[in-house]
C-alpha cells in the first residue's frame, strides 16, 4: 500500500486548526502538508506568518495542486458551500461540522458518488472516539442491533456537576460556559440538537438510514428540575442525555435523543464530565463500548488527523448499509417508559396521553407520572409547551430486541 | 476504492471457522468466498459436505487461485509453518494465533516486508475489540503515553467470580473450565502468558517495540490467596490481571503483566466476566477506553471478518513506530508499589528486596508487605518459587508519566 502525498487547504484556524498544523509539521512520516489556510478575520493576530493565509476561499478551491480540503469553521452554511465546491472539483474533504453534515446528508452522499471523492468526518461524532470508522469497518457485515451513547460533552459535564456537586442546572451551565464547554447560546447542546445531528450521522453508518434532522425527536436537558434530579439521587440512578437507535423486530429503525435514568450497572453510568461513551450491541460481537473525550481542541484534532491519515491511502466510507433500504419506525409504534414531571393544572390531560400509568405523585406545586407512553403522545406533551414539564426516559417499553435476537439466532442457528 | 475479490483458503473449522463460513455466505456485498478448508481430523463429522475439505495443507498453499489464507488452528508451530509458506507464496493472511505471532514476530515482520503481503491479526488481541486497528490508524501520529488493559477473558471471569460470589480461586477455575472459558491445562491463561503475548503484539503497534516473550515479565492469578482477596474486599478494590505498557520520560518502554488492585474510580473496575477492556492515554486524545468481549467464537469471528473486509481493499499494517527504535526499560529501573503475601519463614529476606516498606502484617501462618520494589527484585522473589508467595500491584511507584506529559506539553506548547 503506497501512501499518497496530500496537499492540504485548511479552512479555519482556531485551536483545532492550529493543533493540527503543529502535529502535521512534526510527523513527516505522513506525507501531508498544509499549503494554504483560509480565515475570515483580517485583523486577527495569528501564530504563523501571513503568507500562510488567505481570506479568499477560491485561493484554495481553485488551486489545482491542493488535493485535500480540511474544513474546520463554525458556520454550517458557509461550510457546506466550501465542501460542496471542493468535492465538485475532485478534492477529498475532511470536516468536523455535524450540523452541516446532518442538514445536507443526502446531497453530500450524492456529491461523493458523482465525483467519486472521499468525504470523511470522524471528528463530527464524539471527537476522539473512532466510532464512525468502527461502524464502517467493524460492523459492516455484522448484525448490529442497537447503538446507545452519551454523545455530547457539554451536557454531560453539566449533568455530572448537577449530580455530583448538587448544584442547580443553571449554576452548572454557567460553570460550563465559563470553562468554555458550552456556548453563550447553549441551546444546540442543552436542547439535544447537537446530539441529534450526531445520531443522524451514526444511524446512516450503523443502519443505513439517512434521516432529516426533524425526523429524529430530541428532548434536551434544559428542562430538568429538582423533582427528577432528586428522584434519581434517591434511587441511585444518574441522568444522562442519551442518543439511541435500535432495529426493531419489524426491521425498522427507532431513533431518538432523550434524557434517561441510568442504572449503576449500565456501562454509561460512569461516563462523566466531558467524556462521551457509545455502546453498540450486535449479534456477533455482543456489547462493545467506546469511551473518550467528546469535545475539545485536541481530541477533535486527533480525529481530524486520523481522517487525513486515512485519505493518504484513498480510504472512503462505503455506506454499504444504505442499500438495505431501512426506514424509521413511526412515532406511534415507539412505546417508552418515562417519568413526566408536570405542573398540577393539566394533570388529567397528561394522564390521558399515557397507555398505562405505574406511579403518580403530587405535592403542593407539581407532580410526576411514571408510565408507558408512545413517542407520538410524548411529542404532543412536549411540544404544547406547558409551563413546566420535563421528561426523563426509563427505557424502551416494548423493546423488540429480544424477539429480534431470537429470530436472528434461529436464522443463524449453528445446528 | 474498488474492493478486491478474495478467494479464501481456511485452516481450522471449529466454532470460529464455522461462524465465519456462515457470515460470509450471508454477506455477498463482501466479495469473499471460502474455496477450501483444511482440517486435521479425518474422522470428525462436519457441518458441510466433504468436497469443501482437504486434509493436505498444500491443496490450499499451492492453489494459485487462493489469494487469502485464514488461519484458525490451535497449534502455534503448525500455524507458523502455514502462515510462513502462505506469505512466501504472496497470499494475504489473517490469523488469530497470538502465541504464534508473539513467538515469531521478527520473522513475520520480515516476511511481510520481503514478499509485500499483508498479515492481519485483530482477532489475536482482545477478540472483538478493534484495538490493533485503532492503534495503527488512530494513534499512528499521536503521542501515545500508555496502554493498560484487561486482555484475557478467562482470568477475568475467574476473578469476577472469586470477588462477586466469594468462592475460592480453585472453584472459580473449575467453573470456568466447565463453561469452556478455560482450558483443561489453564496455565497459559492463569499464568498470564496469553496476556503477555497480547501485550507483546500491542506494544509493537503502540510503541514500535518488538520484544521476545521472555523479555516481558508476567505474573498470573494462579497464586492469589485469601489474604489479598480479603484485603481487596475490605478496601473496596478489585483485583484484575493487567497488561501494562508506558513510555517513560527517558523514552524507554516499560511493559509487564501483573495482578493489580483496581480502584472503584478506575474505568477497568467495572470490566467483568469475559469482557476485556483497554485504556489508552495519549497527548492529543487523552484517555480512551475500549470494552468488548475478549473471548468466544462469535467475537473472534467478528474480528476475523473485519480483517478479511480490510484485505479486500489491500489494507496492511504499517508498523510506522518501528522506525522510532524504542527499547524496553531495564527491570532494575522499574519501581513498583506492590502487595507481597509471604509465608513467615523468609520474611527478612523478602524485606531486604524492598526499597522501602510502607506496611507489613503477619498472623500465625502468613503475612504481607506493602512497599516499593524494583521489577528486578520482584522477579527474584517470584522466581525463587518460595512455597507460598503472591504479588499484587498497586501502581507504578516512580511513574514518569507526569514528567513526560510536562515535557511534551512544552514541546507542543501552543504559545
Amino acid at each position: 500500500m503506497k501512501r499518497k502525498n496530500l496537499n492540504i487547504g485548511l479552512f479555519g484556524f482556531g485551536c483545532v486548526g492550529y493543533g493540527l498544523y503543529e502535529v502535521l509539521e512534526k510527523t513527516p512520516g505522513l506525507k501531508a502538508n498544509i499549503k494554504r489556510i483560509c480565515v475570515k478575520d483580517k485583523s486577527k493576530q495569528r501564530q504563523l506568518p501571513s503568507e500562510h493565509f488567505t481570506f479568499d476561499k477560491n485561493d484554495i478551491l481553485n488551486d489545482g495542486e491542493i488535493n485535500t480540503v480540511v474544513e474546520l469553521i463554525d458556520d454550517a452554511d458557509a461550510a457546506f458551500e466550501i465542501v460542496k465546491t471542493a468535492l465538485q472539483k475532485g478534492k477529498a474533504v475532511v470536516t468536523a461540522n455535524k450540523k452541516m453534515i446532518a442538514e445536507h446528508f443526502d446531497e453530500l452522499l450524492q456529491l461523493q458518488k458523482e465525483y467519486n471523492v472521499p468525504l470523511l468526518y470522524e471528528a463530527a461524532c464524539c471527537a476522539s472516539i473512532p466510532i464512525i470508522r468502527n461502524l464502517e469497518e467493524y460492523y459492516d457485515n455484522d448484525l448490529l442491533e442497537s447503538i446507545e451513547g452519551i454523545v455530547n460533552g457539554s451536557t454531560n459535564y453539566i449533568l455530572t456537576k448537577t449530580s455530583e456537586e448538587h448544584i442547580s442546572y443553571a449554576e452548572a451551565l454557567l460553570e460550563a460556559q465559563q470553562k468554555g464547554y458550552a456556548e453563550s447560546n447553549p441551546i444546540m447542546d442543552t436542547g439535544g440538537f447537537d446530539a441529534k445531528y450526531k445520531l443522524l450521522i451514526l444511524i446512516a453508518h450503523a443502519f443505513g438510514v439517512v434521516a432529516k434532522p426533524d425526523e429524529i425527536y430530541n428532548i434536551g436537558i434544559d428542562r430538568l428540575g429538582e423533582l427528577e434530579l432528586n428522584y434519581a439521587k434517591e434511587k441511585g440512578l444518574s441522568i444522562k442525555l442519551i442518543a439511541f437507535a435500535e432495529k426493531t423486530s419489524e426491521g425498522k429503525i427507532n431513533a431518538f435523543v432523550l434524557p434517561k435514568f441510568i442504572q449503576k450497572s449500565d456501562k454509561l453510568f460512569s461516563v462523566n464530565d466531558v467524556f462521551n461513551g457509545v455502546k453498540t450491541k450486535s449479534y456477533f460481537s455482543d456489547v462493545q463500548f467506546f469511551v473518550g473525550k467528546g469535545a475539545g481542541a485536541y481530541p477533535t484534532a486527533s480525529a481530524v488527523l486520523s481522517d487525513i491519515s486515512a485519505l493518504s491511502y484513498d480510504y472512503q466510507y462505503e455506506y454499504k448499509k444504505l442499500n438495505q433500504n431501512e426506514i424509521l419506525e413511526s412515532d406511534k409504534n415507539i412505546l417508552l417508559k418515562v417519568f413526566l414531571r408536570h405542573d398540577l393544572e393539566y394533570v388529567s390531560e397528561f394522564k390521558r396521553c399515557f397507555n398505562s400509568i405505574q406511579e403518580s405523585y403530587r405535592n403542593h406545586e407539581s407532580g410526576y407520572i411514571i408510565g408507558i407512553i408512545s413517542l407520538a403522545n410524548l411529542k404532543i406533551i412536549a411540544e404544547r409547551n406547558y409551563a413546566d414539564t420535563s421528561i426523563v426516559l426509563f427505557d424502551i417499553a416494548k423493546s423488540n430486541t429480544n424477539e429480534t435476537i431470537k429470530k436472528r439466532k434461529q436464522e443463524y442457528a449453528f445446528n
